[in-house]
């Protein structure tokens, strides 16, 4: 439960916000590589923690993320022309380098010096893994990029998709830290399993037996790692280990050799959110067997409109539950791990209202992350920039899911399992 | 005309508001009893006093309805599995039966005590003539099902129907409250007869012909009763009465024989409302060509969208008017009363704005009931609670449409005809 | 720039603000003559400066312009029946006619003097020039009708048209004040040209020469007029001349002999304004194929929907840019001025946020017209009525494009030319 106060500072994400302000302190991914063609590509809307944005890229192939309205009378510089290494608005001429800068004023006289005084606010990109990221805070010499494994290894070895979340990235994040619900919401009927990836031996194995599985949150410098313990044989305990990086990614349980799978749910205002959804391998690329999976099969990876990125199953058609299928295959009737996931987040409300929940012992990761969240901006009102935002090799780690001798705390069992190496 | 704040006071009906408070007094229709098919029904929304709710029908048979989100982290129970007695949250297994009680908590440890602890919010329900009532209030101990004539006849004898109102409910309550407006907005052009049932033999002779009725209202128990007196012969008055049942219902002045129409407006919230209608017979069962009337002819019951049950004629296309059958055939060009009463009372506005009336003698009806609403209000704030809502048998009423003596006042000569039998 | 208060001041028209206190003191475009057939014409639903009102003829031909609701109870007046000289509400048959009174009351007893004490709230009207002139103000003896020269044209020497604009009133007469613009937004990719009419001599061939134009505003009783010099020929300056009429009304430099064009921006309500564009010929009928060219040609006047008036090319559509359009043949990729306007215009948001601009000289006369409007709405809260609202001749005047010698100011060497005869 959280206060209205709380709900309302840990939600809100704009300009001035005192959680706007703590996301701002991180490099965080505003649009994918791909969605901004070869040099002079078309200029692209772009919505970021509330605010209008365009990103292009230039001549030379280095993006621009500029405020969308142009600063001489707020045309849209959407309709900008990309050219020569500026976008230009087609309004009057003036053009912009990506600093920001006006390097044209053309309808002003020649002589004028009027142009030096003029910027149009910019945030610094770089690209890394398929990822375009911005920084749109104050300190941009000490941020640094999070290491996060799926943003290093080589565009082989991992497949991106995006898809649009129709609430607050809080509770869509809340949604990847629960980790009860696997075992009744992606379950079928008879809870026999849990949802896992394929070829997930111990989730068919263990997974389902033990309904009761008891949590261990560790906090860290990224954020925090979190254990979930089932029985499993007399000796031995089943152990999904997951982690929550700040402020807004998370992997998922992954078993030794398998794919992995990781999400970063980032505002686009207070009331929607992009899921950018990684799948990789550490060590080799993915197949074609795999990849087409992805792509068409539904598999971890949800269809989405090209345009809007809206899923097909969704809030205006009650995300396709089928009421037969509920009675007697799945226990939601909904398909789809992802469906089933935003039918739960969405319906809480644009904004979840905290002040009437009912938290158990199986919400204490979401707990914590609250906790931490609200510590940190409050935090950063005093002069603490978070750790992570400027310790990138902070975000090196790697989610696990194995067997460990009972009595073994589950961060030391599998340290060196958790570590994704430089 | 209503001051800014009585207008808000009589029109808002959100939990907390006086009139809000006022309404949950009473039971009031929450949908069909059609709505909830066999036991472990699939789940269903309904938008009541400004609160989401989801319905249900239990093993049992027995209805639940609770509020829409889940206590736990607030994802809709519409998505719920309804099995066992009980509605399952399909998030984390949680479960409710029909008092709201959690009799489940699978995600929780087996020893954990905190399912007792938790309670979803829950309306006691009763059913009764093909409606689903529900008590929103304080007390239902004390609260009883209103005797309404058309719930209380057997099945074969009522048509009920349902469409969505697109404004509040005072305002659509004073559409069937105003009577003057029959001689008009329902009138063909040449005005020699009123809106009336088929078959009534009185209104077709003495409807049109006196233009100016006058009216008077005797307030009761229930809410009012009110008679519209037109000249008829020398000797004799043309009298329609009719009937008020706080806080929302009304009975169609019907002739003595005739199939009674009555309307109650439910509020869903401040700018959209319900209108039921049914049409019974207080003695006989409905014969199959009225049924037919009723359900394909436009006839009382006007035709609706399946899902919406928003009427094809609406506010999007000008409720359809014809402007040559205005000028050639009809007072107003719009097919079908409830259309023309709608194209009438949503075009107020979604609040109509009650400062800038303008009330006449014709408006008396409307106005006692105004302030008999606003004083009811007033007076539960004071601990009163309204009569009616804690005597059903207030509400054994009919109404009527005769021919009386001059010089007998109508509640008088009607009274035996006003009276509906236990 | 605009402080925050000063932006709401001189965009907000509504009742009761100061910028609407000081529009409601001219005559302003209320509807097209021909939006209202014959006498008894369908009543039509007119929106301006926020308040909604209702258009008809009357039997004898005078147009009535009333408040929508009805003063009885507020339905809508769109459904009256438009009969023998008055507007006649379907509700209860109340009666108005053009001057608001309430001539007509059936619903109310015969001996009743009710319907002396209702008034509907209404506008006095005149037609002129295929307009319908609504005054909104308190005092229509002083006030009168402006003589824009296209109001006084006969019928066949003008071509009139209506296209809705999705943004505030006071930025889409800033495009229409905008002169540096024409040569970027409206030009070809190489800047050889500038906007004009077909047939502009002067502006092919000194239009695109001159990139950096100098301005000049002169103050008049109207507004002001306003003159762009390009250098021409060693003696000679190349002179546009426009003007802004109070409060909206905007004049393109035409050369001598050509066809002229120019447009009103009407406050529907503060985030929607209509465009009136008017091409008339001062001297002659308009050729049949100037009307073909601005009827289906996208010449001046643009396509749109014939319900809504909304364009085809709109902000839905991202104004049909063509992106290859705009890398190699014009500047902005986007068809038609009026598109290449409006993209710029509506882009900067419903009501643009006038706090983070940058204005430069080429601005100068966006910044007089906005010091004037906020200068007259302060000195009409003192009582001072501006001078053009009760000086209807002030408007006889009429754009230029000429040579003029260098040296000569443009207002003295184009007096006779920019002077519309009575």
């Amino acid at each position: 439960m959280l206060s209205k106060e709380d709900n309302e500072l840990i939600t809100r994400v704009g300009p001035g916000t005192p959680m706007g302000r703590l996301m701002r302190e991180y490099w965080i991914p505003a649009l994918q590589t791909e969605d901004l063609d070869g040099p002079d590509s078309e200029p692209k809307r772009v919505r970021l923690l509330c605010e209008d944005l365009v990103a292009f890229r230039d001549s030379h192939g280095k993006v621009g993320l500029v405020a969308e309205n142009c600063p001489h009378r707020g045309a849209s510089l959407f309709f900008g022309r990309n050219e020569e290494a500026g976008l230009r608005c087609v309004y009057h001429g003036w053009k912009f380098d990506t600093t920001g800068a006006c390097v044209d004023m053309p309808n002003e006289p020649p002589e004028s010096n009027f142009k030096h005084k003029v910027k149009v606010t910019t945030y610094p990109c770089q690209e890394r893994g398929g990822i375009v990221w911005a920084y749109m805070g104050p300190n941009d010499v000490d941020a640094q990029l999070p290491d996060l494994e799926w943003a290093r290894v080589p565009d082989s070895h991992i497949y991106l998709s995006k898809c649009l979340q129709e609430c607050n990235w809080v509770q869509a994040l809340e949604g990847g830290l629960d980790s009860s619900h696997i075992s009744f919401l992606h379950s079928k009927l008879d809870r026999s399993t849990i949802a896992a990836p394929r070829g997930s031996v111990l989730a068919e194995q263990f997974g389902g037996a033990d309904q009761h599985p008891r949590f261990a949150v560790r906090e860290t410098d990224y954020g925090f790692v979190y254990g979930a313990r089932r029985n499993a044989t007399n000796d031995q305990y089943y152990w999904r280990i997951t982690q929550w990086l700040l402020p807004f990614y998370h992997i998922i349980p992954a078993e030794d050799g398998a794919v992995v799978t990781g999400n970063a749910w980032v505002p686009i205002d207070d009331e929607h959110c992009w899921v950018y959804r990684a799948s990789w391998h550490p060590d080799r690329p993915l197949t074609e067997a795999e990849i087409r999976d992805y792509r068409y099969g539904g598999v971890m990876h949800e269809e989405v409109d090209p345009v809007t990125f809206r899923p097909r199953a969704n809030m205006r058609n009650d995300y396709l539950v089928d009421r037969d299928v509920q009675r007697t295959e799945s226990f939601s009737g909904i398909k789809g791990i992802q469906a089933q996931d935003m039918a739960m987040i969405e319906t809480m409300g644009p904004i979840c209202n905290r002040a009437r929940e009912h938290l158990g012992t199986s919400d204490t990761a979401i707990i914590s992350m609250r906790r931490r969240l609200l510590r940190l901006a409050r935090e950063l009102e005093n002069g603490d920039v978070p750790h992570a935002a400027i310790h990138g090799e902070a975000y090196r780690v790697r989610s696990a899911a194995l067997l460990l001798d009972r009595g073994i705390p589950f961060d030391e069992g599998a340290r060196e399992r958790l570590i994704s190496p430089a």
